[in-house]
């Protein structure tokens, strides 16, 4: 396997080898979607070791970038995010994690963390209302 | 309207004022759906401009990294991502764009940048697959 890092452009884009791009913190952004309703349930990062551990457990693993340590989603709820698969975006520095999540996502009790919308008529001070997830 | 910075997390959570959380290089990561098929589209960071010029201008901007500038989406190919509504999670440090693509979102020809999956059974030299966008 050539040096992920020597890839052309084209090769990154358009070709078939998995290489990620960490950013200088050594992490990529993972949106994580539900495997059903393809709702984006949770916005992440993760470091290779996290990325590494979610592709053999099945289960979604990220770093916390608060915490500083390695966090597998569900390991104090039990509402673990169940791997389906994993898309990667063209240039290969964001990931969409498919899965099927065994609870609510948001530690709010929400499915998804993203429970609000802007209401584009209100002032920011009340503009965020509650939508179904 | 009182400050961003000073919500508790209560507040910022739970609460209906819109105050996004910024990094300390200015952005905050948006990720853009597709309105209809709910696919994602893109991930990109926006900065406060980028942001408000979206909300005033019904189409998706955004902060490239790489280039150093603002960046309207579709200024060059004409595919722009309407903005048909805007989510925030639960901390309000990553935001879903909903929008209607006028195109093909990706610079390669794709209709989304994650037109590539892993293939689990494969060594990551040869996993992409592609996947009908």
């Amino acid at each position: 396997m050539s040096d992920p890092q020597q890839l052309s452009t084209q090769e990154r884009e358009q070709g078939t080898q998995f290489a990620p791009r960490f950013d200088s913190r050594g992490l990529i952004t993972a949106v994580v979607v539900h495997e059903e309703t393809k709702d984006v349930l949770v916005v992440a990062h993760m470091n290779a070791e996290a990325l590494a551990l979610t592709r053999e457990t099945g289960r979604v693993h990220f770093w916390s970038r608060s915490r500083g340590k390695l966090w597998l989603k569900g390991e104090t709820s039990g509402h673990y995010l169940n791997l389906r698969e994993i898309r990667v975006d063209c240039d290969q520095d964001a990931l969409v994690i498919v899965a099927e999540p065994a609870g609510p996502t948001c530690h709010t009790g929400e499915q998804s963390c993203f429970y609000r919308r802007i209401n584009p008529t209100a002032d920011d001070a009340s503009a965020l209302v509650k939508v179904k997830t």
